[in-house]
Parts: C-alpha cells; sequence; structure tokens
C-alpha cells in the first residue's frame, strides 16, 4: 500500500472538525489472491473465489465481496490523514451502496466527507459523526458509497494519543 | 461450527418466497485469536487488538470490529438454512447496528426475516428481497441488526445449483 509521506498523522478531535473536511487515504492494490482469501474466510460464493464461476454470474468475472470492500475500506481510513484521535468507533452504519464490484488488478481508494455532528447524549466524551465515505477504483470509478455514524473523541479525553 | 445435521440444504429460488421464511444459522464460537487477527488485517484499532487497551476503552475489554461481526454474519447466513437457489448477491445494506460488542467466548448466530420483495426492474432473472438479519451472543443479546437487500435467482435462472 502507497503510504502517505508525513512521518505523523495530523489528529483531530470532535472540537477540531469544522464539518468541511476531507479525509483521504492512501490507494491499495487489490489483488485475487486477497479477493479469494478473504471469500473462502466470510462469503464463499462462486463468483467471489473462482473466475470461471464470476464470468458465468452477473459479475462477469471474479468479483470481491462487498464485506471485503466494506472492510478495506475501514483499514485504508484508520490510515489516512486527518485521523480521530483514539481511533473511530462505530455505531452504526446508515447505509452502504456498492454500485460495481472491486475486482483483480484494482486500485482502491477513499474520501470521506462530514454530513452532520452533534454532541453525544448519553457519552460526555464523545461527538458523534455522520460521514460519507465514497471508494473509487484506478477508474475513479465508484465501488462503494458508505453513510455511517462513529463516535469522536472530545478534546482531552482520548487516554492516549493512539489509544482508544 | 456446530453445522446443520440435514445432508443437503433447502434451496429456495425467488418464487418459492411466501415472505413468512426464517432463515436460521448455526452457531459459531468467537475466539481471541479470531478477533485480534481480523483486527490486525482490517481495523487495527487498539480495543480490537489488545485486551488492556479494550478495558481502557468504551468497550471495557477486548471487542470485535463490527466489521468482523458483520463478515461473519454473511458466513453464517450463506451456510445456514433455508439458502438462496445460486446464492444471495448484496445490493447494498439499507442499515447495521451494533448494539453491544461480540467478545472473545461468544458464540455467535443469525436469524434473517424478509422484510419485502419485489420482482428487479433491470434484472428480469432476479428478485429484490430485502431481509432483516439479527445477530445474537450466547445470552441472547442482540450484538448486529441488518437490513440488507440482495438477489435472488428465480426459478430456473441459476446456471448451476451451487454457481451464480
Amino acid at each position: 500500500m502507497k503510504k502517505p509521506h508525513k512521518m505523523k498523522a495530523v489528529e483531530l478531535s470532535y472540537e477540531d472538525l469544522t464539518g468541511s473536511e476531507e479525509f483521504r487515504t492512501a490507494t491499495m492494490p487489490i489483488t485475487r489472491e486477497m479477493i479469494v482469501a478473504f471469500a473462502a474466510q466470510f462469503d464463499p460464493q462462486p463468483f467471489h473465489l473462482d473466475e470461471e464461476a464470476g464470468k458465468k454470474s452477473i459479475f462477469g468475472g471474479l468479483a470481491a465481496s462487498g464485506w471485503m470492500t466494506a472492510a478495506l475500506t475501514m483499514r485504508l481510513v484508520l490510515e489516512g490523514e486527518p485521523r480521530f484521535t483514539g481511533g473511530a468507533i462505530g455505531l452504526g452504519i446508515d447505509s452502504i451502496a456498492w454500485p460495481r464490484p472491486v475486482r483483480p488488478g484494482d486500485h482502491l481508494s477513499a474520501v470521506s466527507t462530514i454530513v452532520s455532528k452533534r454532541l453525544s447524549q448519553s457519552k460526555p466524551d464523545y461527538g458523534i459523526v455522520k460521514l460519507r465515505t465514497t471508494a473509487t477504483n484506478q477508474h475513479a470509478e465508484v465501488v462503494q458509497v458508505m453513510v455511517a455514524s462513529i463516535l469522536v473523541h472530545r478534546r482531552g479525553t482520548a487516554s492516549g494519543k493512539k489509544g482508544g
């Protein structure tokens, strides 16, 4: 995976957010081996496991499980910039769409923007931030659009710079 | 994982669905190793990787990534009964909530019910079925509720009994 060049990622607490941030990730090359290994473990359907079965399917070729796209996008977002101090705890997903599959040889990257933000009523250390994360392939074709709500630490409440 | 006893799973096409089906899965024991391995690959946050960091976090202990819960639930549903002839292609997710985390030693299982079904306008071989899948632990506590839309083959359109 192509890493960002900076030595230390910019970290933001809830109070730092203006709402106009763009969270950008690095780019991850996707291999046939990754697709098949994930499918074998979590989504063992023929069109995720085998090129020939993929060709006969609606995908027209080997296609990554949508859950792999979602999980790898999570990884990319966590390692992208800026980051949230103390990590990002998923409260839930508002929606995920997979307009086209991820395929072997694709290069996956994502951009997140803030849909809304508010303080948590029940958890005084946190704000709740709704993010729209759009993942694309190397042709700038959208492979996933996700809207998710996460808990973001308020300033000074994370127990460590990297810790939860 | 505890397997169902039947030799051959019941498979349903779109036309077979009455709307009142319950799709039940086997039960999968969740280990610390599974939680840490998934987190290291896809969601490397301290509270998903390390017991001590988990204790200091909002989870109060090591907690599985929600994406692991989602991916394992997919696996369980695929291997549960009844099944859909030719597999289940995810069109998108309407919502996922994670009311509590999955922890080491938990036993995960799920039940799906049909929220709605209709023929696809653009894909004549398929119906679109919206499923609500509720995953629980061994204490019958809900760990995930997902509503998702999948493509289900119409009768006679799957290229093979198992193929897409």
